[in-house]
């Protein structure tokens, strides 16, 4: 038994330290998507946004995702994770205040660990979609708020044994938990922003390519390595048969989005578009992540294939209704987090590892399960995009949330942070041709 | 019982995503190693290959490889792991089609996901040494092929139970299985393809150098992290004194080579270049890649010197006689991938970790051992030599399988992807000197 | 029994591949932070220093560290690691010469590997604070000097059963025995070399920014990371509680020390300055690095917050006194290294992972631990320190310790090197501006 708990909190610390190294992939990619003049501060945001949500979870957001309370927060053990706990006891041997994950028979500061490391993903995931105009003060705070009162709310409806878990909502590993409301988050956030100064000009769309790709590769390869930490490891224990389950599906569903993405923009674009073929991979990665235990190999390759097609269509969709979203987070986490927590409810079945989730449509189970994933999406829209709207309006009458135009078009890196990621290599003039003869 | 599968299954997964890792490691590595005009194709080849090889190995290379069969090819369960199989069960209560592989105590996909990372490893080494002019669509076709009945086929030979592990070759870790495969199938390739534009001019061996030693400096360190899984995970079971043994012979082999390549080439070049030192890198990890169980930390320091020192004189030696490898993977996965193979037949001590390999020459064991790793390097090279020739043959007549000569000129970021991986840092234009007033 | 220790020597090794993959973060933290010219010395510099390390340390220094012997260093077993030795045998079953490091029940090489890769971190220490001025060959001396003689002998004290040990000195994870040891290698270093040219001219400080603030923000990802296995490794065991309890606090102290570095930096300059966030990070994770297991995840962000501050102080005063350190390792290193050894002496409570050190002062425990863990400090100074200045000056008598001026204005890449880390991309000269018509 005590061998087990030392094995089962290896394995959650282990990936755990997996889905901590997301951090690097994340900063790599928006760096790499954005450019030379505002990677500064890509950089200090993806950099703090970590620290942030330490701090933050710590502080309040464990105590009302997992605090015994009623069916919509956490109301006990609220502070600094300080509540009564005699972790690692299970099931009816345990006694304290975190009851739903009471499941897992790990110590307290690893569930909290594991826990942490997944609010800070839906936090940095702000990040990439708010880049270029984003005052950094502003964004501090708002991660302060997401970490505290945001993802924790949603995370006590779906894993804190609120509502939603109660209806039959299922989400594995965070589409909707952490990749959904990351992008509502998000979305709430460019809607009051607005777009970056010059991308849509005179009915145009300007494509403003990032600075560089050798960085934004080697941020998807790091995410990809992460997930095999933040699918497999959300068992919380080292169960054989499903862990090496769920690696399997999960890298199928990744290795056919980058085959759909990157066919698809060939088709559409004429050539296989590089950053197609990133963000096909991690819309695989996120739309696998709710359903990765549930479904089986054959169906993972069916989800990625879709989800590779789903991404494109949505970059290109968002940038005709001019949202503008420098890195494409938007159509990666949240179109693909709402497409896989519905895939749920589509191929799911009760055979896989031995979770009765109900079959999904596509295997007999009629529309019971798509149904209570629906609610789940939606309610988490409802909530998530509601809050974050609100707190973005607050911050924008405060402190303000964007920089001045000046400061925007010399670059956040200069007026931000008095700094350049590279003072040695020689840049171009970014051109606004489309200013006529203002611009040099 | 059951607390051992999941311990092992543990280390088999986490030694599988180290491996996994390592396709970060080359793109880096190959990237760097390229100039900044190719490096979009490069990344774009490096993150496509271990998709390809997810699904084709999937698709039928798993069956190929593992499935019951006769002495040269797996040929129940060919397709998707689709099989009978009971695993975790191994030895007399195994029953299932995957025979050759129910040594380990391990579930059926935690095996594959194994299997698979060396795979793609196999497959992304000819990435490098045909980079800088290979059309992307044909290297794609090719990693299918690759991973569906090269790969595979080698595999069943001396990991499947194939008539080479009947014959007494040992091959740990893969040095023949996977670096000289890949090595074969990419000199099979650059002997169709032809060097690049300008290397070999007038009689003169122009050096390209690549654009970006920070690059490859994060690649080498990557896979020689991943190398940790490599090597060390082949155990496929977390057995302490193995996997300890292991990684010490494999991190020493890899000092002694960084020493004696960066000695050997201060000496032959007059100053310690840096690529020499992390090819070195490569090649100590390679060598020591089939014999890391069987010899002792004293022998990996030798084999890492020897290592080293082969590793500089074949970049040198292959550039004599006009084989144009980029990146030196030739040198480093072909020319100590047989090196490491023979080193079992040279160093190998029966008592290390208790596996019956005989001894090798130097330990008494006469020649028995090392003829059988001879035969295990000819007949490796003979079938991946001749199937991918004639892969790359039919690709040259479909697709072909190189760019237009313009198009190599300007680069293949823009002709092959219609992109540019640093669009905003100026670049020198590559001076083609020796072309006289052609270029300006 | 057998399964623990296949458990903990799975977690030994797991963990030990994570600080390994450190180096690779000192590799980018330190190029980052350096200018362009010297991009690919300090690459040789970083990659060569673990290899240099892996053969010291296995030649003598894990000898003199582990071996049994005197209080000041071990006198048996001393080459290759190669004395008598019954591990994974524990307590009274122990047999063998390493009897200091017995009480973990790992094979010996696991041992060893997860030592070694400590070594190697006070080693690559060193190459930060002295470089863009050093002879690459003076610092390969240097290294195997550092980790045959000087890190073994301090560890020995400490970690080794020595005269540190039995007075009651307590460093869980190296705060002392890796960093401090490293900083005052590097200091002494310093001092014979002098500042970089141009760094101190005509009563100014002039600033050298770094060339690549993407590198040195991966590379501090990479620590922090890695440093999940520095601290919660040291455990050598996979003992449920502690390792939870040190994964959290490890964080929490760096999460503490990113803000309160940044806000401090922030007030202070002006500006929120992205290179002392990161080193702020760095301290935060080396002043917990002593205390991680000792102390309540409530202090471990008092220890976080104040090593922030004490970094952004440390770089402004070591610049005041004309110690020029290009990446600010003293301040991470050698100042929070001091700094958490006397945090064991202040936040230490016995009840915390069930170590008895005694209570530190703020928990009732008096001046007693803290004047051991002073005494700590201050020994390691004088021995660490003599010992480097001996080397240094042996070292400059004969091979030379500095470039030449022309060479360290041209850059060393091409002095020592032959080599350039980016021949593709356009740079600026660098500006001498203080030396007026001089230069171009």
């Amino acid at each position: 038994m005590e061998l087990k708990v030392a094995l089962d909190t290896m394995w959650v610390l282990v990936t755990a330290m997996l889905v901590f190294f997301m951090n690097l992939g994340f900063a790599m990619v928006e760096a790499g998507f954005a450019r030379m003049k505002n990677c500064v501060n890509i950089l200090s945001k993806n950099f703090i946004v970590f620290a942030v949500s330490s701090l933050g979870f710590l502080a309040l957001g464990w105590g009302l995702m997992f605090g015994d309370g009623n069916a919509f927060v956490g109301l006990k053990g609220l502070f600094f994770a300080g509540g009564l706990d005699n972790s690692p006891a299970t099931g009816l041997a345990y006694q304290g205040v975190y009851s739903a994950i009471s499941w897992t028979g790990v110590p307290l500061w690893a569930k909290f660990f594991f826990q942490l490391v997944f609010c800070g993903t839906a936090a940095t995931i702000v990040s990439g979609v708010v880049a270029e105009r984003i005052k950094y003060k502003s964004f501090i705070f708002f991660t302060f708020i997401m970490t505290m009162f945001i993802y924790p709310v949603i995370g006590h409806w779906i894993w804190g044994g609120g509502w939603l878990a109660q209806k039959g909502m299922f989400d594995f590993a965070g589409s909707t938990v952490v990749h959904s409301v990351g992008g509502w988050a998000a979305l709430s956030g460019v809607l009051i922003l607005g777009p970056r100064f010059g991308k849509y000009h005179n009915g145009n769309i300007n494509p403003i390519p990032g600075h560089n790709l050798s960085l934004a590769t080697l941020g998807t390869f790091v995410l990809w390595f992460g997930w095999f930490g933040f699918n497999p490891g959300s068992t919380m224990a080292a169960d054989p048969l499903a862990i090496s389950h769920i690696a399997v599906t999960t890298n199928t569903a990744a290795a056919a989005a980058v085959m759909s993405s990157t066919i698809i923009s060939w088709m559409l674009l004429g050539k296989p578009d590089l950053g197609m073929t990133l963000n096909g991979c991690l819309a695989g990665l996120v739309a696998i992540t709710a359903p990765c235990a549930f479904v089986s190999v054959g169906s993972s390759i069916l989800i990625g294939l879709i989800a590779g097609i789903l991404v494109v269509l949505a970059v290109i969709g968002f940038d005709r209704i001019r949202i503008d979203d420098p890195v494409g987070a938007l159509s990666v986490h949240l179109v693909n987090g709402i497409f896989g927590t519905l895939c749920i409810g589509i191929f799911a079945q009760d055979k896989i590892t031995g979770v009765a989730t109900g079959n999904g449509l596509l295997f007999g189970g009629g529309t019971k399960l798509l149904l209570a994933q629906f609610t789940g999406v939606v309610s988490t829209a409802a909530y998530t995009f509601i809050v974050s709207l609100l707190t973005w309006a607050v911050l924008k009458a405060t402190l303000g949330i964007r920089v001045s135009l000046q400061e925007e078009i010399e670059g956040l890196d200069i007026g931000e942070h008095g700094n350049s990621a590279y003072p040695e290599f020689l840049g171009r003039k970014p051109a606004y041709s489309f200013l006529g003869t203002k611009n040099g």
